[in-house]
């Protein structure tokens, strides 16, 4: 596909996934981590005028003054950036401002695409555009929270079948130790975080090729699971005592039976469906219950051709923290990634939610070990 | 006026405040105290619907089922109330279904009003009028809050002049020492806070026949007022260093000049007009620097005929305590004022956003010391 | 009594109160709001070196460098104050240096008090007396919060009787509604908050002439008291949630039986004894579930010589506020009282742990509303 | 060595560490994360009371029925724990019963250790004496802290040279590509987490030979290294934010001079020492600043033959995490240190705390990324 076409089929991606939204829906950011749909329309598209219009586009006249002050995330390099907790606040510019705003920057970007472009000038655009679909899911993965949290429980889009799929495997798949390569060639479109290619030694494993359902999940619930410290770190002990987690986020129980907050609105749990929404403290501990472990990201890497994934994110029990060799860029686009490897756990794989033709078996998604809102499961280990 | 024309005319009233707004400004909450619009509008509904039309209605269909549990506030006695923090994230019922809710009661309460009603249910639903007075006034105050806290400061309405007045008058009036009879009759309105009529002895006093003004609270500024331990009560100085307050609320200092945030966008701060958007710890260390005090509740109701008020709520020394014989009502209307008798500090007189004919010089309004949000000046005494 | 007896008897009674402990009893600062009593012991000195011998005693010299520094409590006016919650981690000086200070500091003070002294530093030194006086108390109450805290349960000294008293008397005290006179005439020695006697008008009002005891208190326990919001002030409620709160301090109910820290040790509750060490909060829920009240200090004040007090403190439903006229004096000593004048309940009475010779009708003790860890009880009014 | 004489030696030495202390020194906690040295004292003792003793040998009279409970740690598998942040509180039992709860255990682990006894039981003394060792260098660790916070700081012991020493060595070593061996084999004592001997890939690197200097890194300082957010992680520059951190801990700068505390007093910062005192954020910015890194754990243990080591901790860039076939013990040991693999990074070397005869190559230390209180440095890799 064309750069032009690529760009025009991803920016109305995002925007399509609006369409079932309200204006209201636009707004609240419920938590600081989750923000609102206005603010990644306008945040994805502040990247394509702060990054690349306004450096390569001569004629580029800005949208709006305070925009590039207002939809700036966490890029410390470029002005002040708003107070990341108070994005829900910002009511004005309104949502239709906000579809402005990506209507003159698309323009504006097609204008540039029909030129000639240098291979960093494309790559930063291929850069903003995976930026783009990172947006896409959190989007998704924050609407969730928002509407999940609201006590009438609204539906986002009963067509759509968001619900997580069953899986199509089972059993074992089985790794000799040696000497492996993984990371990432450079070959094509990746993240810095995923350079080099470079070889690692496992040890012999064991993987499973299905990930735990929500059925066995139960099991481990109704065996006590979240009443005996031996099976959780002392954090993720404190973490659940602290919050009074007593299940994945989203399922509640009503009269003695187990419901869930979907897209489609709440449904009673599919024991057969796989399991989301769980921190990697719970996936530990779910682990540690089973006598099995977490794979590392290496052997999830290696292993990742002999069973289907895409569904979930997958914890790993590996620490997100830089590859040999790891340099980030210079300026802006070097705050992209480096700058979180420290305190995160690295989740492989890909979910329902990631946007089409955006997952790769060298991917590295990262959050917290507390996080719950991600699509996130469990595939074990031995 | 006829009660039902009264019903009417203040329940257009709240519309009408929010004609300005845009559909997402119905949206957040920035700070727990501050309700958004959209919760204002609804909530000053469901007081018809659950204490008046459930019970007194016969034939009343309740318009939503979730509506009750939604929009209720702090009355613990009707159900379980929602976490009042989240009341921006709720974003479904949407605008619109808010203002059909407003329909469905309004019509209903006119059905209600034609009939030949008690007078013990004509109070109820006078005290439901006032409640939406009172929400009217709390929803431009919170509209203000949100609007301020925007780095852009949107205008809501330029061609109201909802800046504070000046003074129309100066000097001192003097009262001799002696008993006096504070507190309302209850024959007519009133809220339960201001009953009885009983008398207080007073010393010898004197009070400001004006308020403080912009430019004489600069000079405070300018003097090293909030640098100062010794003009502050022992909290008020932990409030200001913890919180870094430098001056009134929605004040900036932009290139060495005074700005503040008025409902008609930023402006420079006029030194004639009448402070506004202060703290009581700031009332008071303004009083303490001037070798002067604040009136006691009684004392400015007593002296209220000699003045004009009604531009600015003025903080007075007094706390928020029941008056002798104070006894709260039976059920959730009991909820409404005595339970918040402890830590906050009364206030006298009524502000530009007051609803009209919602002032009284017995009327008791309170808050906690720390709050700016309100529209509150300094009447001094001696 | 002459000033120097006066000032050698109450130097000794503090020394006196610490024979029962131990090295090791004299560091801890359990919460930021309850002092070691080595702090008590050096800060309550210090107020003479600091503000009585440097100014008045030519050839002192200051027993230590860092003392004035490390022994200061609030007075913003003299030198940098250490960090209030860091007081139970400054091991060093320890506590035979802090007995040296004493010492060092008593011999000086008779040196002193041998001279012929002006009437006012005849008052200073007065007030530093009774500043040590209040400090005995705070000693007392901060080492019965740490020892009861131990989950060893320390006895203080079982030889003496620390418990509360039972009631003597029983019955309603009235009073006609009218003019009264309350306050300190300044005749004798009195904290500046207590002046001047001036005029008040009282409605009629009924007094309990008893306290209430551990036995009725209990059935409010019984009776659900701290499970049903309705009895609780707003913040009354949220407090006693966040904290858990089930019972007064001190209490702990094992093996269902209930049983409470006593500094000799624990025992039994006994249902006679008057009820104490509970917050303003629950004072005002146990009055409202009574159908009762808790009196206003001045109620209290009038009535107070109809029957006995001394061994509870008693909250009042006053807050603590500043009586007409009142100025704070100019320095240091002006930071005693008035800065506090804010958020705070009036306590009348005293209690078992009072100094003697340090009680009259005209004071005024004073506490936030949370507070448990005073000497605390409730006496009823109508 | 004997068992029974390292048993008695190590024993000896942790209370030879608290000669120079007052009794007043052994009681606070200044932060949750630094235990008091009686604390100390009295849990390493009932390490061996529990997991021995009680259990081994069978005339065994515990010393206090309250003792199991009060000096537990993180042991959830035994009865209660302590609230964790408690312990400076607890004055009884007092510094000699704890010295005779030490002579009491000492003796009957002698006749304990004059038996013929099993392997397994040897090596759980063993994990004891260990464990003792360990908190050797806390308590120290955690006597700097306290007496480091005190306005006056206090000497320790002057006549030891607890300061840093300084480099020995210069240059870079270099190491090829391949595969290596790392961990411990079992065959001596070694913690669960040092387990098993095995494979690792590395690439090309290069260690440098010596340590950062003070001198150094206040060259970073100087260079404004703290005031720039692109040297630093993300979190770090929360973490200085939050914190104000402008120096390592115990740096001060006084009339425009850098001194440091020390266990021998405030001494003038010696630019030729080893640096000392930094977070793992320090540690990675300073690396960043030098456009270096810091080594993994497992090039620290390829390398560490070629360079000296052992006067200071040195932060690496590896996670803690499990080794390949890592498995907690069952029980009360088990919770040694499994449960803490998360959210630290390892540090590896020993400290001029560390007890001697307690360091190898493989240990592996660890703690959260922001701890500043351990002697930690920074080693440079490329």
């Amino acid at each position: 596909m064309q750069l032009i076409e690529k760009y025009i089929e991803i920016r109305k991606r995002t925007e399509h996934l609006c369409k079932p939204l309200q204006v209201e829906d636009y707004i609240p950011q419920p938590v600081p981590f989750a923000s609102p749909p206005k603010w990644h329309l306008a945040h994805s598209t502040w990247f394509f005028e702060e990054m690349i219009l306004k450096k390569n586009l001569q004629s580029y006249q800005e949208f709006h003054a305070d925009f590039g002050f207002l939809f700036n995330s966490y890029y410390n390099t470029i002005g002040e950036r708003t107070f990341r907790a108070d994005r829900g606040n910002i009511t004005r510019p309104g949502v239709s401002e906000v579809y402005a705003y990506r209507a003159h920057v698309d323009e504006k970007m097609r204008e540039l695409l029909e030129q000639n472009l240098s291979s960093e000038l494309r790559e930063l655009i291929e850069l903003g555009l995976n930026h783009e679909q990172q947006h896409q899911e959190l989007l998704m993965t924050d609407l969730k929270y928002m509407l999940g949290h609201n006590p009438i429980f609204p539906v986002y889009d009963s067509s759509q079948n968001l619900l997580a799929d069953v899986n199509l495997e089972s059993g074992w798949a089985s790794f000799d130790e040696g000497v492996y390569e993984v990371g990432h060639d450079g070959g094509a479109f990746c993240f810095d975080n995923e350079l080099n290619k470079h070889k690692v030694y496992l040890q012999n494993f064991e993987i499973s090729k299905s990930l735990v359902t929500n059925g066995e999940y139960l099991k481990f619930i109704e065996a006590g699971g979240y009443q005996h410290f031996d099976y959780w770190l002392d954090e993720g002990w404190s973490w659940l005592n602290e919050n009074k987690i007593q299940s994945p986020l989203y399922w509640h129980k009503i009269n003695g039976k187990w419901y869930y907050f979907t897209l489609s609105g709440l449904k009673e749990v599919d024991p057969n469906a796989i399991l989301g929404h769980i921190s990697y403290y719970e996936a530990q501990a779910y682990a540690t219950w089973k006598g099995l472990r977490l794979p590392t990201e290496f052997e999830w890497e290696i292993a990742s051709d002999s069973f289907s994934w895409g569904k979930r994110w997958e914890w790993t029990n590996s620490a997100y923290l830089p590859y040999p060799g790891f340099k980030t860029a210079e300026g802006a686009v070097g705050e992209y990634n480096g700058k979180f490897m420290i305190n995160q756990m690295v989740l492989r794989g890909a979910s329902v939610v990631t946007a089409p033709n955006h997952s790769r078996k060298t991917y590295r998604n990262f959050f917290h070990p507390h996080y719950q809102w991600q699509y996130s499961g469990i595939r074990l280990a031995k």
